[in-house]
């Protein structure tokens, strides 16, 4: 048909395209050991974690009371002799005979002779050393956890790839492991770039900002799990970049603000490559951050997985989209998991929303789980320098481009950015 | 009716009872400075940011091109003079009159006279220092950001109460905000109790097992955005409890595990009184956690606010579930978080569950988002000492007292634990 006009250049790479070039690049990072200390939350296992001991070690009262042979008390009512106290923390000495009972605490073993725990709101000590008991009759093994029951001794608590929340920190401790294998935090070089910028403690003067993207970075790639590493601003110009772009090539990760896009001064791709760096792609369908750079620089020498490195656009909300598409799903492989993400939620508009766009649209706005499911709402939002607007959100939603009168009650696929 | 048996003790207090008896007892700690560094991710502002600039400073190209008169290019086609290059961090020197252009980059400000950017694609510079451009008829403010869009000099860009994120990290800077006033961090001292217990390092002999009640609490303060402090295990023996207690209490929160349960080595809450710790309440209509009790510690002499108390049963789920049904709404309280939660998700039950118990039941259970909506599954769970079912479950499911077959497809209350 007539009114089909070839493009100019080919088409551009897709988001779903990116993200899969950069995950044939990014292994997970070599294990390390790991002490047990609140660092160690999030990490992920690269060793499986076997028992050393059964849980509990011994049958265990469950409950406080008196340990029993249920044939004593076939009716639930009867005297029975007590001949020790157990605490917990202590073995008992006596065997539990016909007519007999021992006191017994909570988490303390059952002795020898008895098959339950009689609880002691059920009883009462009498004078002569015997407990009085008035119950329903007992069954065989009432109130008392078996010896294993929890685990046993070289049962796989944890497998490998398991993360550790604060339950797994509770079962290393069970049994024995104040130490673990696990992948450690990446560490992450950012350099920020650009004539125009200072440092957020400088007074900007004609024609300067203060630059937002060097916090903006450290603050994402902690929350990811990274280890940041600000190496300051580049000017634009070679003897500046040169030598910030090789030393931010010695961590596994580096990521630049600014440069990438198609003016005269953007140096930083050019850089990259004067380095040693292979580019991937530069420039996604997306909107922000279309210039987006991705590269590989190989070690030297061959040693070792090579550096990956990421050249974002110089605008806060381009920086953001970037990271949360490409650079976060990166950490979380580095760091062994399984399924980096991202992972989107369909969410109901809940407001009309007219929007034009000529690509695919990651537009900041307020996610919400109500009793009636995801709703979300775009917020205002002036273009990829607003930072501030996205003070307003906590998830970006995906327009596609068009020109387009979206409609509350539509569903739309969201990104949250918590 | 002749069935209905009186209750032989008063009614035990509800869980949302005891939540809103401890809310009365917390107030945010004092604010403090705090550098804008990765620890201060999370934490809440207590005082207004306050914008010192406009942003952009100056009218602001927001795509590379030439800096144009609209009333020079009525068709959109045209032949300019060059005057000048204006890259970014430099201010324009020169006027754009009639008949010229001004080459400029992203960021740079617009020279005096433009008022349009034609992108650097629809251009073409001719040999004697002439633009050819050829585009759709320009529109003043096309490509510009006007002084002022994002922020202006004097607003409010951060609210108190604001929690901060990546992107407010990045508005700070911005506005050259390099320490804030914030709510810091709840050092919270943590001590468990139980003659039975080694540390994780040790090999538990005869009637012992390892604490895994204080790498669960230091993981569950951490994750709650406290300062833990493991103060060790104490005895049940007040020789020993009572100089730890006496420690423990100069921290804002202590929380202790064990010894608080009816036997009669339960010397917790007497200890805790004899130091001089108020109680609020012992025992909650829960299960597990049904013992756990609530004490303030008035500071001597009145100053300060009083150190909050929480003496949690000593099996592990039980700690874990009061944890999150008391302990971390306090945490986030006293980081000024204007809603501490806890928040339920109400969840469709994957399977048939039958289910018999005697109180509120917070059960180990797998939560899931599909596009459905929020599905859960309990998972298997023989008990509160049952550390090991918590490492399958991301949530607790609210089961009711009485003997029930639940059905797949009715809805639970369901506590998230992520």
């Amino acid at each position: 048909m007539s009114d089909i006009v070839p493009a100019k250049n080919p088409p551009m790479l897709q988001v779903a395209d990116a993200q899969a070039i950069v995950r044939q690049y990014v292994r997970p990072l070599p294990p390390e050991p790991m002490p047990l200390t609140s660092a160690a939350l999030g990490h992920v296992l690269a060793a499986d974690v076997v028992s050393d001991l059964d849980m509990p070690p011994y049958h265990k009262a469950m409950m406080d009371g008196y340990a029993v042979r249920c044939a004593d008390l076939p009716s639930g009512k009867g005297t029975l002799r007590v001949i020790e106290e157990i605490p917990a923390g202590q073995v008992p000495r006596r065997t539990v005979e016909a007519g007999q009972a021992s006191r017994i605490m909570t988490g303390a073993p059952i002795p020898p002779g008895a098959d339950a725990v009689i609880l002691i709101e059920r009883t009462r000590l009498s004078e002569n050393g015997c407990v009085e008991i008035e119950d329903r009759p007992p069954k065989p093994g009432q109130n008392i956890l078996p010896q294993g029951a929890e685990m046993k001794c070289g049962d796989t608590v944890l497998p490998t790839g398991t993360v550790l929340r604060p339950q797994e920190f509770g079962v290393l401790a069970t049994v024995g492991r104040t130490t673990v294998l696990a992948h450690p935090s990446p560490r992450v070089a950012i350099l920020s770039t650009g004539d125009e910028l200072v440092e957020p403690d400088q007074r900007p003067q004609g024609g300067q900002i203060r630059n937002s993207n060097g916090a903006l970075l450290v603050a994402l790639v902690s929350r990811a799990g990274g280890t940041p590493r600000y190496l300051g601003i580049a000017r634009d110009d070679p003897a500046c970049l040169r030598p910030m772009i090789c030393d931010g090539l010695k961590a596994p990760v580096l990521l630049l603000s600014g440069g990438v896009s198609a003016g005269k001064l953007d140096l930083v791709p050019s850089m990259l490559r004067e380095a040693g760096v292979v580019a991937h792609f530069h420039k996604v369908e997306m909107k922000p951050g279309k210039p987006v750079f991705f590269g590989t620089y190989p070690r030297p020498g061959g040693g070792g997985e090579p550096a990956l490195v990421f050249g974002l656009p110089g605008n806060p909300v381009s920086v953001l989209a970037c990271f949360e598409l490409f650079v976060r799903p990166v950490l979380r492989r580095l760091r062994g998991h399984a399924d980096p993400g991202p992972h989107y939620i369909s969410a109901v508009l809940t407001e009309d929303f007219a929007y034009r766009t000529d690509r695919p649209t990651y537009h900041p706005a307020h996610l919400e789980w109500t009793p009636a499911g995801w709703r979300v709402r775009p917020v205002p939002w002036i273009g990829s320098a607003d930072l501030r607007a996205l003070t307003q959100a906590n998830a970006l939603v995906l327009f596609p481009p068009g020109d387009h009168r979206h409609r509350a009650g539509q569903v739309f696929e969201t990104l949250s950015l918590e």
